[in-house]
């Protein structure tokens, strides 16, 4: 396969498309960045990496890291987090409370943030220190010992996220919270303000191509039973309502941010990250999901 | 692979299940099924053919039917079916009339009854002789040229089709239909009430495993593009509110019908076809379920 | 009470209103309208008549033919009625087929479209001659006898009435409708092709302002205590999702159609019918709604 | 009128009545009350006062007090409360998230929780001593200076207010909360925690009676349209998702709460309270509900 041609292909490609999206603004911390950031990092099992554009750029991970929290919960409960939390796609916008209400507080799947919010209370009641554990583990399976929580973007996701304290506050009426709501949302506004590079995510997605292995050292994170179902859940709940239109045009399990980030795999080929921060209407990033397209497409490579 | 050996074990395994599902009751015609029925047939492109049980008695193959419908609208129509019809899961029971409502009478997918209505009725508007050309379609792909409607079915569905008419109707209303309402059902009707064998489904559904080419003949029905974004919908959409559940547990594109027949594939290496007429809550085939949950285990081969 | 003066002030009044709304146009029939009829009709117990504009002109009363439908069945059958259909108030647009699927078919109140369609089919069941015996009931308790159904405005709402075909399906696949669907949409659609003016509208209102009883011949069609019980309905549930704002602001049982027209009622003191063909976006008159506000601020008349 | 009579029979036909009903016991405070307490008071403008049982026992008025709140909200803003909070029945559970997210965070009407929130931040943006200043309030209206707020009943219903803090946040998120959102709660968890007797409870209702006016000193608290509506309001969201059914069977504006308290009106004839801890499914009490319709009917005393 010639990926850098591909690549090169895909970024002439993206030059020429219109810019519609707009970036997140609900916080000042992701309003600032320039909508004009662009970065791609494919990383090969046998060709190795290619990349362009600001791929070795941080940039505020958001809901890409509910796969790392995920990935934690599992290694640490096994399927006991399914008692918590469905794996159903929403068919509804990410942070939707009809759907909670409508199942006795039992979030559809844990890469919504109602979802995401079970597996953060999950893991403030089984980390001995929360914050600091988590972060060591993003460390550990991306191999960056300098991965850093935003504290700003924290602070700011705190200080306007009512509707997520909507959610925890309804779920803890139904029971399906345990641990204190404010150690909870600080555990989840910190986890979101995770920043990492295309580069960083691509290394660290690896896990899910590579049967819940650390690609390099090969240490086991998931067995590959988890990895796979992993995989399914990506695939299925990765992109809000829109993850029917990603698995259709692209094809593979991965999960977008608000940040304008997403992170792909192909089960034992590659897995790639791309970055801009403008969004569609769905919240994905708009530039991102065509690159996905265009890679699938080009490469030939999609699990279907 | 040994397959012979793993379809004993799944066939011994299945023998031990408790039986609790019921088998589909809204038509009399139905009703009547032996619950204790299985076969199973899977058909491999190296290893050729393996089956155990009922995997030659022909059954209801109901909503299965919604895929071969779909295929034959995207060979007539290509993208343009998909201004009529979305792609994402519904989150909701397979029959709901609420998301319709709420979203301009478009149905969420092809999948859904409402989106098979559709479907049904792009087929009325573009086939000659609608049901005629529909079957001829169906014995083509199948390499099988006596499948048939069971008219009794067909009727039976009708005389107590009043959810299918209040669909169809609503769609109506909102401008997302535009054949005669009786002629769209009594097609729709026929469609589900098509019969064939475990051993005839799986041979038919090597279409989806092998890049949209009839296999034996490679006479190509769908592109490859065209063939993996069905089977992305049938992964995400091809189990009503059980997809993400199947997707976890199984990892393969399938379809489900209230028959009890269940038919997935694994693109470039199997397609399988189970039939079990007990029905889990979800309407869908419960052993069906199991044994391909089982098959994918054993082989290791899902799609993620 | 000068009633002659507080009409003369509210002929002044709306003669200045701008005019925003927009006459219903689902069937050619009601488009055809003039927006600018306007009428009025008081009528008093102790006082007697008083009018103005084009209220002896006949329209087409639509909706609130559904009062006169539920009175002749809460005379038929009395309070069994209720084990069919719901009093609470919708909170949801008139056609909404929402509520019916998550009520198991109930309908909300029978002033709404599915609601009232329940009261037509408890009216085929029981009635001999279901359209003819309506059509005398209406004769009778308006003291008119060539009141007429619109044949053409029925025929009309049956080429358009998609959605409450949907609606009488979806609740007979619930078992909530005994009757044959033709012929229960028959019915219906010639019920809400009734024609009256202003003038008959008010004089047959009398009816629920009089306890019960046909004024003038005294003749007892409800009792007093199923009397209270419909305004109350009415109160709660006779202008869609604006019941409470025409509640709050009026302060009077009544019920409006899409034809323009509202009739209401003061227990004791009076009943009132307007007609303007223009809607606001709820689908009430907006100008009738308006007159019957200066109404009862005027005499200070509500029932609050 | 005999009241004395009337109030002795509705007496013997509660004793004969089945207790099926449940206290509520979402708090501790509220579970410990005997579900056998029962009263009743009745403030008529010609005959004076009538009652029995424990009429003169405090209790917890719980949501009756929103009609209160909503009182002096209308008195310090008048109509610009109604651009916060809809006059629509809610058609859902006293509790719903879901009206809101559908509806920008506007509740349907002040008489549900997250509407009696909103009247609770517009009085905790407008008072200088909110929680004083109410309670005065409310001392002046009832003639009661000694009324208090059940400060160990406040601080259950903020322990366990879950879903009443998920509510608030919801709103905030639109826009629709302006205060602290800790002092918003302490303030409604405060109101909620009122105790009154029905004897006071009747005698501070005759306000809505009375066209405004504090019944004995005639000093106007709301004037005669401010009045009327919110005894439209009370007669249709005054009982979460019954109110229908109370409209339909009392016809009578009145308010209910979870501690087992009603109160309601007829203008220009008298006030009624009555207590009965046991509460039906739809939360409002039991026998209640059936001491109210006995007077009406007995009366024959209802606003229709």
């Amino acid at each position: 396969m010639d990926y850098p041609k591909i690549l090169e292909e895909i970024k002439e490609s993206l030059a020429l498309e219109p810019k519609t999206g707009t970036v997140a603004s609900y916080i000042p911390e992701l309003a600032k960045i320039s909508p004009n950031k662009f970065g791609m990092h494919l990383c090969c099992f046998e060709q190795g990496n290619f990349a362009f554009g600001d791929s070795r750029e941080r940039f505020s991970i958001q809901s890409v890291s509910k796969v790392f929290s995920l990935t934690l919960a599992i290694q640490l409960l096994g399927n006991k987090v399914l008692e918590r939390v469905g794996i159903e796609p929403s068919g509804d916008p990410f942070n939707s409370l009809i759907l909670l209400e409508n199942e006795n507080g039992i979030p559809r799947n844990p890469l919504i943030n109602s979802g995401a919010l079970v597996i953060a209370d999950i893991l403030v009641e089984h980390l001995e220190r929360p914050k600091e554990d988590f972060l060591n583990f993003v460390r550990k399976i991306s191999g960056q010992s300098d991965i850093q929580f935003n504290k700003q973007v924290a602070q700011s996701e705190k200080d306007w996220g009512y509707r997520n304290a909507a959610l925890v506050n309804l779920m803890k009426s139904f029971g399906n919270i345990n641990g204190d709501i404010e150690e909870v949302l600080d555990f989840y506004f910190h986890q979101c303000a995770l920043e990492m590079s295309c580069e960083e995510l691509a290394n660290t997605f690896m896990l899910y191509a590579n049967h819940g292995k650390i690609f390099g050292t090969e240490e086991e994170i998931l067995n590959t039973s988890q990895t796979k179902r992993l995989n399914a859940v990506m695939l299925a709940c990765g992109f809000y309502d829109e993850a029917g239109e990603f698995s259709f045009k692209v094809g593979l399990p991965g999960k977008s941010g608000v940040g304008g980030g997403i992170a792909a795999i192909h089960p034992g080929n590659f897995s790639v990250a791309v970055w801009s921060p403008q969004l569609n209407e769905k919240g994905n990033s708009a530039l991102g999901m065509l690159a996905l397209e265009l890679l699938t497409t080009k490469t030939g490579l999609s699990i279907f």
